[in-house]
């Protein structure tokens, strides 16, 4: 589900195949009521997260998504039907901010770029790779910005153990 | 859930009942096998949070809950039976780590701690407040780190509409 704008390729892609500038951009996902409802019970029960009428008074103005499941539809988006990266999308560390609410009916997409590439002075057999990724609405607006540390490893890895990403 | 170590207090909390060094301390929460799965199939579909053996092979050494899905607890967490601040938790902006996997059996708490406190100089009915959680498992030992801005209402706040957070 996830394409590569630049270079194309079907391929999970180690250290040595990405290059700063490089944009990747989802498949979509419309958020309906039902969804935004369910995850609010389990994750986030906040009265404008799980009632319409009682969210018109809050700061939202009105039944808006978690931004928790903001974040996770992002981490579905960008894996899709196969993650990108040999080995997996694993974050070391993100940063997140929610610019404006997701409302119902809105329909989602992520695009990334990669802004960082760092080998690891340790591990020679990984690096982290920064990326940005912006999650946009029907309107082209962006609902959630995030720039994220991944651990991908190098094509010369053995098999990666161990706990520690860097 | 959520427990005031200082000042005790049963009800909402505006900006001028919190205090820089105040600390929080959510209930705990026991995860399993089938959670972080369930989690995984809906969010993040990777073999490292899917499926015991395969996730052997992996960085992770073995099934880890997804870093999205240990977010997702926390808020849950802090949220508790009802939420601690008057208007609700709402973050405007957080970085999150992962400094070790979250493991099926793991039982989770998060203790929290405001770190800063600014009126907004535009809205006078609110102020962000600068929180560190600190997410530890049964062996007392951090498996994730986060620090939020949360937008807090003033006890001069009237009916606060409108998306813009500060």
């Amino acid at each position: 589900m996830l394409m590569i704008t630049a270079p194309t390729s079907n391929t999970p892609l180690y250290l040595e195949d990405l290059c700063v500038g490089q944009r990747f951009s989802s498949a979509t996902h419309r958020l309906d009521e039902e969804q935004i409802i369910a995850f609010a019970c389990q994750f986030d029960p906040q009265p404008f997260h799980l009632d319409r009428a009682a969210a018109v008074d809050s700061l939202f103005g009105g039944l808006a998504a978690s931004g928790w499941h903001v974040a996770s539809l992002t981490m579905r988006l960008i894996v899709g039907d196969r993650a990108p990266f040999a080995g997996g999308v694993i974050g070391a560390g993100v940063e997140l901010s929610w610019p404006r609410p997701t409302r119902p009916g809105d329909v989602l997409r992520v695009d990334t770029e990669v802004i960082e590439i760092t080998p690891s002075r340790s591990k020679p057999d990984r690096g982290i790779v920064t990326v940005r990724s912006e999650i946009r609405n029907q309107d082209d607006k962006v609902v959630q910005r995030m720039t994220s540390r991944l651990v991908v490893p190098s094509r010369n890895a053995g098999v990666a153990t161990g706990q520690g990403a860097t």
